[in-house]
């Protein structure tokens, strides 16, 4: 009846773990995205205040992949009380060649978490210190795990703490991920936090900063991804005028919705033109040239990842059949 | 694994004719678009030079219905040349309470075939003469024929003529469409053609304009639905300002992609506002008052309509399980 390729959570999850093949197809996602050759239309947003619920649109055309994805991101906020994730969604994927629908991965989310952490683990690849080996991760949630994981496929991190809120959650994860090399514990000083780590990695949906600039030190990198929204901020203004290198993974997005937003509003940055992670991937502007400087990458989300990580599930469930 | 509806385009086809319930379910979508309690976001359109390709994503929020619609439109115009329609595409319905995809209905276009002709019928059963028996149909593919089918569900109409670029297409379509109490011709004269109808649809991709305001005469309704591109233009500009009404599906739109764009542009017609057929249907703008008065109906196509026809699609198959 048809040969649209149909794929369920589960066996998204299966098939397709955090691993480097994921880190490398969402690099090469953002290096198409600074050579060119990419479409990539404002995000579609609907707010329903009728239901505390909203739903995200994105999409990207990258050429060279033999299909482009289009995103359904839900997020419903009573849904916790339901005992529901607050967060779902699809994917479909669309054939470059005729627009005719090739796949529809019904991933309740999965792969967009796939594709951030890959994107952290991106942004430490070319931006922290190559002999990081101590991670802070602001946040306990389920990329707070992911992030860390990330990680310690591009860098060799054999400690990590963790700092949430909810000091029992962080307690629960720093247990949990605690083993196979990897000293895990939690801290409940975000100060001490801070200072710990190499690389810093903010994973939460704060509306008012929780990284300050006084604690970063010579030598860390921060990857904020929590902000997603024009309400959300992680990292204190100064963050950014204190750091040697800013990265937006989307200019025209961080502006919007991501720390530089925030920074850009209290007047810390100055309006104009900023590097995007993938121009560093190429070579077309520096990253880090030093052991010693302060680095900082904004990732808001882009919708090459999604095209990059559903052609890459494409790819995984083609060569079986 | 999942209790997510899949639904292919025959199944859709076979359940879902065009009939009177399908053109119900879009009036009282039009109508809660007046009401308020609906949201619908700006359409996300992504247009893909490298490949002659484009893709629309359109959503809207209806309150009062179980779910909502993210419909993605891609019009591919090499296909044509592979023997496949230029455009597909596929409606997902997510539900209202949580969020999660409760059906993907892989229609290829169908139903924004069926929602479009809808509309078409719900514009002429607000705004055309009761008493209307004929009717000039201006294009020749599948909306052309839809448009007389649906024109049939709300109006008594027994003559029609058909008028196209393409004479030998407009007579095959005038062959077929008659029977069923219908006689149909095709008119090669687009001056006679309009002259001879009580109603005038347009369905062309026209990007210059087809109808011309002095064969227009007093009693008639004209609906364009060819323009949904800032690009096309099916009604002279003298067409709008010569009517008694000119009603919009969404002022929003046409101001920017309807016939009201090119009227506005030509200065036909003076920026402010004008009713939608919405307000219309809901007796809070007046539609035909008087049996002499010529009327436009301007339809881009809405988000609200493609959230109604899911929901209806979704409807008519869960009575079935």
């Amino acid at each position: 009846m048809s040969d649209i390729l149909i794929l369920h959570e589960d066996q998204l999850r299966r098939r397709l773990p955090l691993d480097r093949a994921a880190v490398d197809v969402v690099e090469n996602a953002f290096a198409r995205l600074a050579e060119g050759g990419v479409e990539m239309p404002p995000i579609l947003s609907m707010h329903m205040p009728q239901v505390n619920g909203e739903v995200d649109v994105k999409t990207a055309y990258v050429s060279g992949l033999a299909g482009f994805a289009v995103k359904i991101s839900p997020g419903f906020f009573d849904n916790p009380a339901k005992g529901l994730p607050s967060t779902s969604g699809l994917m479909v994927v669309l054939s470059v060649e005729t627009g005719r629908v090739m796949a529809v991965l019904l991933d309740n989310g999965y792969l967009t978490d796939l594709r951030t952490a890959a994107a952290g683990a991106v942004a430490a690849r070319h931006l922290s210190r190559p002999d990081a080996t101590r991670a802070a991760i602001f946040g306990a949630g389920l990329q707070a795990r992911m992030q860390l994981q990330a990680l310690r496929l591009v860098r060799p991190i054999s400690d990590a703490v963790i700092w949430a809120r909810d000091a029992a959650r962080a307690q629960a994860l720093a247990d949990q991920l605690t083993g196979d090399g990897l000293a895990v514990r939690a801290e409940p000083d975000p100060a001490a936090a801070a200072g710990f780590a190499d690389i810093i990695v903010t994973t939460t949906p704060a509306t008012r900063p929780i990284l300050r600039a006084e604690w970063l030190r010579p030598g860390q990198h921060v990857t904020a991804m929590g902000s997603d929204q024009s309400g959300k901020n992680e990292l204190h203004p100064d963050c950014l005028s204190r750091a040697d290198l800013y990265v937006a993974d989307r200019l025209s997005q961080t502006r919007l919705m991501g720390e530089l937003r925030a920074a850009l509003a209290a007047g810390a940055m100055p309006e104009g033109e900023y590097p995007e992670l993938g121009q560093v991937i190429i070579g077309r502007h520096p990253g880090r040239t030093g052991l010693d400087q302060i680095t900082i990458a904004d990732l808001t989300g882009t919708g090459v990842q999604d095209t990059a990580i559903a052609t890459h599930a494409l790819a995984a469930f083609s060569h079986e059949t």
